[in-house]
């Protein structure tokens, strides 16, 4: 991923250098594990362990690159990397990696990636949901206009709009945490996953040791579904922020101008006109979404392998791995932020709420005028006309409002006077199930 | 979806009489959880079940073509069949739907649709199951060759091929149940999802009915990151679908010919040459898979709705619904029947086996020299050269076996005799922990 | 593909009748070449012409089911059909199909279904590129504000900007073209293209009379990179037809109405609010997108058959080539006829265009204080400022125009006063090259 | 893209130093341009060249920090570049961008970045076609077994197998040619494209002197269905790509052994198993092409910005851009070096040909019977039953050959004798047509 889009800690994760640690990390247990089996002798995990923690620690840029010289002959990565061990660790090292095969190393290090990388996005999603949290609640009685098509509809709260997000965030969680539990298994069972060459207790004493439950079938690899339901559902994610990020999109538009992002001091929105404040955050937020759906389904082709595996996925994973991860990691700390410092306009999306003359109370009227007895059909019409009138003359000089054109209807005005009306219009009733809603949306769990 | 890949029941859950139905059962539960809140007269809801009962259970080819002819006119689906409805109902007719959204009764139909949906793909996981079971326990010990990267690797059995599908298929069910929890939901909230027009014990009622939670936050829309997740996980279920089907394809190779799909009397394998006998269900498989999968994008598209609500994703849910659910119904049907049915061949399995002059045992001997002594890079020196000159001649006169071979190095010979080298190499070490890995797969959930 | 977006002259094509049909010219195409080189008696090749051309013709949903009541047996769907059209045609039937494989039949006749929806869906783009060309000589010079970030930036015309869209939908067209022409080619090569047992010259008299070119070099099957090449073309068109969706999306947005989808007498926007015109072609027309793009990865994966073919393209073509071609057949109709009928709201683009105070005018500012010897720091400053002061204040009481604010700059005020500032802001300069604009767009070719 | 899979001369086109040159060539051309119409003074263009030229030219790492440093404050790349470039230049630097966006130099840039990425995957194709075309010529004659379904079907020689990859690639490239043409285009029309602020003459100039053609009609932006159409592009390269790996995969089973990767002196299988060669370029291919494809969605979702730009795309192709040229372009490298050094096993085709007893000639049989008066469905009868009489005794003590088998059938031994069943089966016909589709292939063009 571009250093623009990275965040250092999520890279760490799947630096060279951290993934030969992790690389020890599980060869060096497997070691222990051996040792206390007899398989190999105690002195010589001792001697991995005391030997191997400092020299795995010490790898840098230059170690790395020691080691990728090593690759360049052997044509292999993982031998490349015990090959390099044995120097520090001297004849021991030889009892390393008895029995295992370079999977067994490799899909248990992408596992401990994999799941520290979605504790960092599970923390991210929480981060996002703090700031809805606090902003929902901020703006929980605030009202603005509810669209559908993009057209007013009915008065909601712009607390009840974050609320939504809200839910669909904490949805995200829960999946996020599902999906950790999908990759998170170890496995060290050998040449196409027989244990033939090594005893599942190794197996059981790493996963342990690194947090990880044992997978029950592994074919010399993890299979690839687990990797697939992961993927997939960083690209669920995505799409909510996706859908936040259009909503903000949307309140910003100059007719709109009901919310903005932050508009730092010295900040430019546009090299030619000065006049400019842009979304770009959520623009942004718009184009990472799609980077990280774009890698669902690469990952969903890698769940064919042959036979017992064969190693396409691997040019596959060594990208959207560190990418998915790291662009949705980014994603959810620059939405967290700017959903946080988000400038609102509560004022503004009053006048926009009144903006139409109140036909965006018709359903309320529709109801009354079906429950006084008109029919439904000649209610619709009724309502349909007036609002019709309304809309179509708004801000001309014959403009009247959408009470006084519902009064023009004998039949409305036999059942309703003006007084009458308004109480149907009242907004009031538009927010009395605010508390029950909020009260469902952040219940505990 | 062509009805080459339709099944019946689960074409019924999509047809236009079941969802109208359904539309039905949703306005006759909404109109009496009112009638009980007192917003509509009792009479009025029981009128519409009296009435709407035998009417919607009428609702046939021609009856569809009356709705729709209304909905030519009123562009509208949801008030062509209100309207349609009233024409049997009479009157009272004006008191369904009061308050209510069509999104309400579209969004609930489609849970209703969606649950069911996933009830019968649950189904045909566990059908699937049930024939990998019963397989992997008839060929437990049958030996065959594990494969990776299409190389022979090391013995396995093809009872473990099973289990290893069986597994996935197991987690594939879990996704299922997963998916359809997501998915099962009840939204009865009105416009923009306020409850102004509609109380909130109405979607209770509602959705108790219908075996449905209730939607904490729909926004007039069920929130789609639930849909999204749902397609998500049939894509995953698809590709498990392809990984088994590209197996089999591989097994029935002519050279390989360890498996056959069963050929029926009377089929009849190519117009041209009458000797083919091809693995067509398992290739019909991989293709249908690719569909499943492209069905995942624009569900995960479809989340990032405009404000409360916009109508995009219905165009794609009408296409993608059926299409995905009835495809992937289809091919777990034909893959269990597939399974049930595979011919397969352990004899010509230990052909293949014994095929490559004992090299595939290359990982024990390596293990056998360094644990008698040799350093782990000369011992992969001598077993990889041993190996190649076993490799290269295979069926050469002047061919000799990979032990032989083994011999002729002068540090294997001070270490072991022919006889050692045999047990060293023992297939039986290569099934040693078949039951171990049985009873985890197995294992009771 | 649902019939909801089905037009019949799509469908017909894709229909198993007119499937059979083609098959049937193919055959005896084929036949009278083997007769015209002596490979066939010439009398064959005159009765299954003679005999076929009515029993072809014949073909209905009576015969579609025999001829698939055959295929349950045969398993076979050329086969199925050969034997069918034999009990038409007698015993010269046999000469039919002699040396050719099924693929030799199928894949032509998808290259002749595809050569026709190619035509169809051409002939689509044409409807709308008319619309789209007499709605921006309409609307040339129809000013209206340009939007970047969905930010007011610059003055435009509506015309130019569906001129834009103009300009795009000729590209697809021309895209769309050399589509057809990658999908258009026969093989008749036997199997694995030998033509072990099929003359090149029967391939190229088939071709020939189909208005295909001859395939260079089939494998059994024309290699899938051509219809990948297609439908990757199809859903770069449908992703056009969303830019253009989501424009008019916007502008019928409450906030700033300045185009709406035509409302017809007696359309329903909501059931529950009787105000609502919603643009839902336009929404409709995003899922269509969403879907035909849907279809472009399945099509991508067909291309790695294994080695001459497999068949798991089959089921991936069955059902996306008639659903993408349908889809957006239907789509492009639907626009074409969306855009010919669009209401269009001049007056409204006038009053959004100067809803802002004039800073829309930034940049022609910011180039008149550079040029007068400001710094481009220094004005961007300035101006910035100054288009802050306004727009904050916009609808207030103390609201000043932006050229209020800028002179109030002593920088600015000492280099122009109002009737200078007011020069610079002529939007006259905005439309200076609508001309040459046009003329690039609408250039014959 | 991960440095493993990267080229220095593709990744240098992307690098940050690299655009800010080609961001400066752009500017200052325009401002000759400027110049030449008398917009800004002669003197101040000249000055943006000299003192431009060879800051432009020292940007290295340092420099794009400094820049980004600026960047941070600004927010804003272009705007961050212009003013680090007014260090350099002096008080003349004002008149550089005059009347410009950001857009008109980011576009044009990826136009000339893409361009020349475009002309790296020609020139890579290119070296595919060479190495195909040689190898095909190799083995123009070489006869090995064609497979349908993964099942031998007829002999085909491997220099047609190769020779239908050539005519694919070929295509690729025309593919590639055409995309190029796609992206190659010029934009500098200012604010929403309306060259109010920037004469088309300057366009033109920077046009002309890059090698573009000029946009037609840009909105601020070039139009994404061009990116779209590039990128999709690469997508049916990399499927292609992927056949391709598919088939060596295959030849390179064990149970096939007709073709290997080349492997190196010192090369290492597998860590655990040292008898394995594993086609693991092949492999890798596969993935990269899953990767490439996953690229395609993206863009073509960048397709529908809104009104006249958003910049929801930007974060897209910071990504993609790179991604998929630099991917794509190794995995052509690889594949070109992969094919040139492909070791071939003419013997082993042969023995693999002739290991069915005869029976791919089955379609010869066929069609002789069928000539010699036996209708179509007994023949095929007779010809399927032998063949499977054949097929399941292979190998057995009891085994018999396909002709044997044939000649058992009284109605075929009544018109058959052994030789001239011979001459019916001679594999001489299979190879008749290799010049023919040779001379198709290597037409010259």
């Amino acid at each position: 991923m571009v250093p623009r889009y990275t965040r250092p800690q999520m890279e760490a994760i799947f630096s060279p250098a951290e993934r030969f640690r992790i690389w020890f990390e599980i060869e060096a247990l497997a070691a222990e594990a051996m040792a206390a089996l007899g398989t190999i002798p105690a002195e010589a995990a001792k001697v991995i362990r005391e030997r191997g923690t400092p020299r795995a620690a010490s790898i840098g840029a230059a170690e790395v690159e020691a080691i990728d010289a090593i690759e360049r002959v052997t044509r292999h990565d993982v031998i490349a990397f015990l090959t390099w061990m044995q120097e520090g660790i001297g004849p021991e090292a030889r009892f390393m990696h008895q029995g295992l095969t370079s999977s067994d190393v490799l899909d248990t290090c992408l596992a401990v990636q994999l799941t520290r990388a979605a504790d960092l996005l599970i923390e991210g999603v929480e981060a996002v949901m703090a700031a809805l949290a606090r902003r929902a609640e901020e703006f929980k009685y605030t009202p603005t206009i509810g669209r559908s098509h993009g057209i007013h509809a009915e008065p909601t709260t712009f607390g009840l709009k974050l609320a939504g997000h809200y839910a669909e965030f904490r949805r995200n969680r829960d999946r996020l945490k599902a999906a950790r539990a999908e990759i998170a298994t170890c496995a060290i069972s050998g040449p196409v996953g027989t244990f033939a060459s090594v005893d599942p207790r190794i197996e059981a004493h790493v996963a342990e040791k690194l947090g990880l439950a044992v997978e029950p079938h592994s074919t010399q690899v993890i299979p690839r579904d687990r990797h697939a339901a992961f993927f997939a559902t960083l690209g669920v994610v995505a799409s909510g922020i996706e859908r936040l990020a259009t909503e903000v999109r949307h309140l910003q538009r100059s007719e709109v101008r009901e919310a903005e992002e932050f508009f730092h001091a010295g900040q430019k929105g546009s090299s030619a006109m000065p006049h400019k404040r842009n979304p770009v955050l959520s623009e942004n937020l718009t184009g990472l979404a799609r980077l990280v759906r774009g890698y669902v389904t690469p990952a969903l082709e890698n769940v064919a392998l042959w036979h017992e595996r064969d190693i396409s996925h691997s040019s596959v994973e060594r990208v959207i791995a560190p990418d998915a991860c790291i662009a949705l990691d980014f994603a959810l700390a620059r939405l967290a932020g700017m959903m946080e410092k988000l400038t609102v306009y509560p004022e503004r999306m009053r006048e926009n709420l009144e903006s139409l003359g109140g036909v965006v109370h018709s359903q309320k009227v529709l109801l009354a005028l079906t429950q006084a007895g008109i029919s439904r059909e000649e209610a619709y019409a009724a309502v349909q006309a007036a609002a019709m009138a309304t809309w179509t003359k708004l801000g001309r000089p014959e403009a009247r409002s959408f009470a006084e054109n519902l009064l023009d209807n004998p039949a409305v005005a036999a059942r309703f006077d003006a007084a009458a009306l308004a109480r149907v219009m009242d907004p009031a009733r538009d927010f009395a199930q605010v508390d029950t809603i909020f009260a469902r949306v952040f219940a505990a769990t």
